[in-house]
């Protein structure tokens, strides 16, 4: 859908860019809110938004799509008190990194025929509107999750962020997408972190990092609180993973005691030859 | 110093950058060798030196200054064999990224006035000359590690560093920058091996990996070879680094359990704090 009302809830560096891009793409009117009254004045007179009401449902009402990009877990709840103030006509889909949740929320909620997950792939460590902009979303992957009987929902939100954000919508199962996005987003940041908290106590002070330590540590920088609700909200298959890496590290460790050149060549090797056609 | 003669064994990235910056910097004669006949005669074709003598004697013989650009076990070999070969007044450097070894054999040798280490920080996961440029080491930081008597070489190396590519030197001692390398770099690969492995067995097929697994997992691309070489060199010190990752990341774990949320954004916030200030 190109919807003519756009509301963006939350306006960090998502939902900022969301609307946004929405504006530049010459949509009709775009209303947003957030908890932050000045971030709201901001939006608006960045030309950002149309209207910034003070209260999120009437943002609800008017918008024939709704975005709901505040943290997972307050999607979770904005999703329980806004969807009774929908027309019934509207669609609503969200941004977080998870979708097993809200999607699951939405069809406790009977609003499942209204509602698709979205997550698109153009996240960003630095946060606040002051992250957002046009553009974010150009040819990134936006995964659209949709409910049990929200196929036709799925297709129209797949299509706002196709036409109106320019990116790549696919359609996936919520499911297979939190197991994907454990493995391939929730363990580099875990990681990420991990090393970054060893370097943090270990580092001499005034070191110098490589761009290696640097690109590996980046994600490192994300904000803890957002992704304390994803990492839990995915705890169950994060977790399997996470102690799935203590074996590969154990042979490791051994190979070095022993002095083992094949093995430790070998098991460098591995990842060496997979990423090495990431990049190819 | 800033020699009339250099030399320079072993022509992949950092060598031929090496040879390349010094020919841009107006060196009067750079020689070269490489065990490959095809490499020293690229190198020589395109203009990274003036001569390429089938025999690294040959370069050791006439150069001011040697380095020595092999990985590190071959620049060991090679400190052996070439040394002999110096005059008395010439210097050699390495460029390997672990220290101790080479500057104990230099000491061993009975060369150790005539050699500092060298470890210039501008390494890249590309590999051969074709990953080579002139420019590679401007501004880039390179260690410089002295031997027992070595302090009047060191001096010297840390000039021709600073003077002809453009580099900051810094000399530290040999066990201190292993040290401090185990943490900010040999672990760092580590690290991103470890998650590359992972990602190469278990994530989907035709999986789109974001910015974040990208960065988190670009080192795991480096060269095995080489690393083995480096890891193995440094495992006295780099394997309690490895071992002390357990314990945080057990504690993560217990946390993502107990569905503390408390206790993952503290975990979190660790290395945030640290790492946000890296970039800052």
């Amino acid at each position: 859908m190109r919807p003519t009302t756009l509301g963006v809830i939350g306006l960090g560096a998502i939902g900022g860019s969301v609307a946004r891009q929405a504006k530049q793409a010459g949509i009709g009117a775009v209303l947003g809110w957030s908890p932050d009254a000045a971030e709201r004045a901001a939006a608006l007179r960045l030309g950002a938004l149309d209207d910034a009401p003070a209260q999120p449902a009437d943002v609800a009402r008017r918008a024939q799509l709704l975005v709901l990009a505040a943290p997972p877990a307050a999607n979770l709840q904005l999703l329980d008190t806004l969807h009774s103030h929908l027309s019934s006509r509207s669609l609503v889909t969200d941004v977080g990194s998870v979708k097993r949740a809200i999607v699951a929320r939405a069809e406790a909620l009977g609003c499942a025929a209204q509602f698709a997950g979205s997550h698109p792939l153009a996240g960003t460590h630095a946060n606040g509107f002051d992250a957002s902009r046009p553009g974010l979303f150009a040819g990134a992957v936006v995964y659209v999750t949709p409910t049990r009987n929200g196929a036709a929902a799925a297709r129209e939100v797949a299509h706002f962020w196709e036409a109106v954000c320019d990116a790549r919508p696919v359609i996936v199962d919520a499911a297979a997408h939190d197991t994907q996005m454990a493995i391939t987003s929730h363990l580099p940041q875990v990681i990420a972190s991990l090393l970054g908290r060893y370097l943090a106590e270990h580092a001499p002070p005034g070191t110098t990092l490589g761009p290696g330590a640097k690109d590996t540590t980046r994600l490192a920088a994300s904000e803890p609180g957002l992704w304390t609700e994803i990492l839990l909200m995915n705890r169950d298959v994060l977790l399997p993973a996470l102690r799935a890496l203590e074996e590969p590290l154990g042979e490791l460790e051994h190979a070095l005691e022993c002095g083992d050149a094949g093995a430790v060549a070998a098991w460098l090797g591995r990842g060496a030859a997979w990423r090495r056609r990431i990049d190819a």
